[in-house]
């Protein structure tokens, strides 16, 4: 049995709550949330303890893993606290907006020698690993083309946004990382990023774009699009799509029903795709629990480690720099 | 370059004339229809006499070929006169509604060994007849079931309901015909059909009915349904499944574009299917003249002959046989 | 908490005590199977307790419900135990193969007012469901017919097939009953069925079929296709469509995942749909047991009872005199 | 009827000498090629005379109007050939590969006011037309981003390649036009290109790009990407998607049939998809000339004028400055 101290009741952390309280080898021992109603609700629901303060949930010597789920700015705190109490780490994307401080904390926990996990969820999706493991297996022969689409229902709030990072330091950098899984050893080298302002205020309004598209090659000369969008009326919209030399394989949109209509106006028409990110990637959630219980207990590495995000953030900067100067630019992970 | 004559101008002898005076080795003779606007009509795109009489049309030694698509009740005096006349026929479903006058029929052309083809268009269709050749081929391995799911957008009209001969003869006649084209070598021996009165007044005026499924099964026990409704809302439906021992093959219904919707309420919903037969088998009605002059030409057997469309008539008869009885019956093709 | 006794640990019995040992408001007290190394197994992963006796463990006194997963020649025993012990009750489909002695369990608990659930789990399948609700509101308007395709991906064991009661009362069964949960208070008249031994020696050795297909007539006149095989080599086949006045809705196939393949071979394919029940309705059994929890604890009738169970047998029945008679049968359900 | 001489009869210049035969206004007066055979062969099926000249046959006073589709450099002698004998002019993309020449050409035919149109074919397509059509009623609400995946099935000939012009001038160019064409009166204003080198030797040696994505955006902001290959093992891939405030539509790829197949290894299996440009736009291509007919005939401007295809090579032209200064370039129209 692995005990978890969980920092952060918010949405995904109520997710993640669940499913360690759930999981047949995790006991979900602490919550702590600077909100402690918040705390208390989920604790609720998963027996868990409500913590008093993160240090002591952190540090109890009967705690193995600490999962961070808390406000991004709070997680290199946190990750440092853990790393030092020789705790294994799962912390929620992004590491930290800020890459001088990301660094600071590779600096400082670097020696300490503990597992850590960053949340990069699509990795652990069925149909997006498949596509990733046909992929290795030789089913489309030489990769050329990787092609993303990911697309929010709609914006945050304008509280959310302030403190998001950007377009592509918050939403792109799940895309950015999930780019660099599928390449595996071929390193993404440029970025062209463009982006415009076009239908929400409140994105405006903060300086952010509501919009985005980028074009990335990798040392090997793959060309990868990504392109985001913070509203879709349709739906969370997340495909992936790669092509090279013996075919092309799509990890399509999931409905949760397989119903198809036919009337006067629509022609099999299918049900709503999922509407976001808890319903639409609430298997990769339990997938990526099990990898990391699993990496914990058979002390393997984790599959997405404090390296991955670094580098997803990176490439984040990157795209920032390019939009900036309307140039493609190279990037520097050193 | 074949002469044709054409009988019969209404909304099927029209396309029929226009692909007959598109076809490059084909001419259009003569039309010929009792309604003498009609056929001027028609006349008047396809560059063709209208002929005063049948009777002449056929005879005129130039005429190579008598295309008969006027009432089904005139079919077989126009077979008869073309037969005696030795000219190639091509005749639309059915040959007649009565087996009796098809059975003089067939006596009366015997020795006179003229081709002759009848008009079931789905054995040309591109899509039916791929499922066909999959099936030949032994892409499924051991044939077991067909499903043939045969509705029309809507009822014909009343004046046309009276004479239609009912739905097994009129509409399932093409799926009779088309079961007994995948099955080759193995007859169908018995049926159990059933049918509901439930939309139509003017279909259950006339004593018919506007829904039914039929089963059948073949010597070698292959089990077959065919379900037929007089109005679809969404249009043409026209599916075939064929089911064996190594898999599955479906024709599926067609659009005449590839786009697909998605807002608020649809999902990759496409265009609207086809509207009607005109639509949906134009280029099977195409296939099928091209095969009707390629075996005049070579001297080949016509493809789907007078026996074809004499067999589909009696399963049609054992339809109303099984309907009446609440029984299966056995089907006595001599 | 409601606690559970489950009689039977086999493939099924083992899917259940995992979903009732995960919910959150039961707690699987006792396992009983006369095997009793499979109950240990099962009673391992669930901490149940091994019962030595299934009556010791249906009396109980903290015991609430009995959930009957054992071999169908056992469940009517099982039944009056329970129900004379006043618990409520859920039992797998089939209640039992022989009408005559579901007749008589059925007197003998008439009386003792427990609640008692069958295991139809279609209806509780979110896409199937969806079709039903969406009938009911009237989306397709007026209901005019059902088509249901039912495939096995093999075979059972011959041990299996000689008890099964064969395919319609073993398999069509659970099609009888959707059929009747979508026709809802339209109640089925009559059956034509039909049968082929076309491709498995054991079941041709122990009389029954491997391939069948019936037409069933509702009073309203609803005509309704079902068609099953003992073996589909693509997979679980599992399809439902209602055809009305205003359009058409299918459930179709699912698969795992949402990737699509392309190469030379290849356009558009999908993964394998799922391979059998426990995959393919995996949700749906955790919804019935959801139902069934549900219906206890807030005291309303279970939505699938022993009436539901009594009918479809009934209807399995008629299935097997149409097929001995070669007639359609009226069904009698008093 | 219209008098029509071709110029060029290579494998395009076939097609549309049928498509001009086969239309009922049309008539093939001349072809003529600089390889007389081929022009020979081409003139055989349409009853059309072989030019001893292409002055002549341009030149005729019958002829009203010429169609240009032979080699790209000779293309501008032949407009202003045809313009100076003021006939309608109908010329295959791109105008030349050379945009000062293209300028002469514009200039040497300004004050001549002959109907010229472009073969920017996308436009005339039944799909990707009905998805512009959606677009401008509306239905996507406001236009936000375009998506356009173009590959073609394998690379020309290394003859070819050579005087191509490069991916951008001769074959993003379609994909240029048909965003120029969904945009509308909203002009592409800057472009950033990507390319690699990653597949064909042949490429390689002419110093051109098997692999290239763009991005553009448009004066409202509106984000394009076009992304092309020169090889897809699965078919000639046209796709487009246009995404918007109120939902998306999708114009998908075509296969001949609408055949599925499913086995132990593929599942929903569609046929391929049309192998390349004759067969994927056929239609297109006979929508084209009854589109530049109709103009003639009511003396309408043309649909796809010279200016758009001077449009389209100065955006290809901005595509390779781009690239060559890994800069986003602002697209110069003056």
């Amino acid at each position: 049995m692995l005990n978890f101290t969980l920092i952060g009741a918010g949405r995904i952390g109520k997710m993640h709550a669940q499913n360690i309280a759930n999981h047949p080898l995790c006991n979900l021992s602490y919550i702590y949330d600077v909100d402690t109603e918040l705390a208390s609700s989920v604790a609720e629901t998963s027996k868990a303890k409500i913590a008093s303060s993160a240090e002591d949930a952190i540090n109890d010597k009967d705690v193995d893993a600490v999962f961070i789920a808390s406000a991004t700015n709070t997680h290199i705190d946190y990750i440092i606290l853990a790393a030092q109490a020789g705790k294994a780490i799962f912390c929620e994307k992004p590491i930290d907006l800020d890459i001088t401080k990301v660094d600071y904390c590779r600096k400082k926990i670097k020696n300490l020698n503990v597992p850590i996990q960053i949340g990069f969820n699509r990795r652990f999706d069925p149909s997006h690993k498949k596509l990733k493991l046909s992929k290795d297996e030789g089913e489309i022969g030489k990769l050329e083309k990787i092609i993303i689409t990911s697309r929010d229902p709609g914006p945050p709030s304008k509280e959310y946004l302030k403190i998001s990072g950007g377009i592509f330091r918050d939403m792109a950098i799940h895309d950015f990382d999930f780019c660099r899984f599928i390449l595996g050893n071929d390193p993404i080298q440029e970025i062209s990023a463009h982006a415009s302002q076009l239908f929400s205020d409140d994105i405006r309004d903060v300086d952010d774009y509501d919009t985005s598209m980028v074009i990335m090659k990798s040392q090997s000369g793959v060309l990868c699009h990504i392109n985001n969008s913070r509203r879709a009326i349709y739906g969370y919209d997340q495909r992936v799509e790669i092509f090279g030399s013996k075919g092309m394989i799509i990890s399509d949109n999931q409905s949760p029903t397989s119903v198809k209509k036919f009337d006067k106006n629509i022609t099999n028409s299918e049900d709503p795709i999922y509407y976001f990110f808890i319903e639409r990637y609430d298997q990769a959630y339990k997938n990526q629990l099990e990898n990391f219980v699993n990496c914990i207990i058979k002390k393997k590495p984790t599959s997405v480690n404090f390296e991955d995000g670094r580098k997803a953030l990176i490439i984040a900067d990157a795209a920032y720099e390019s939009l900036a100067k309307k140039q493609t630019v190279k990037i520097n992970y050193s």
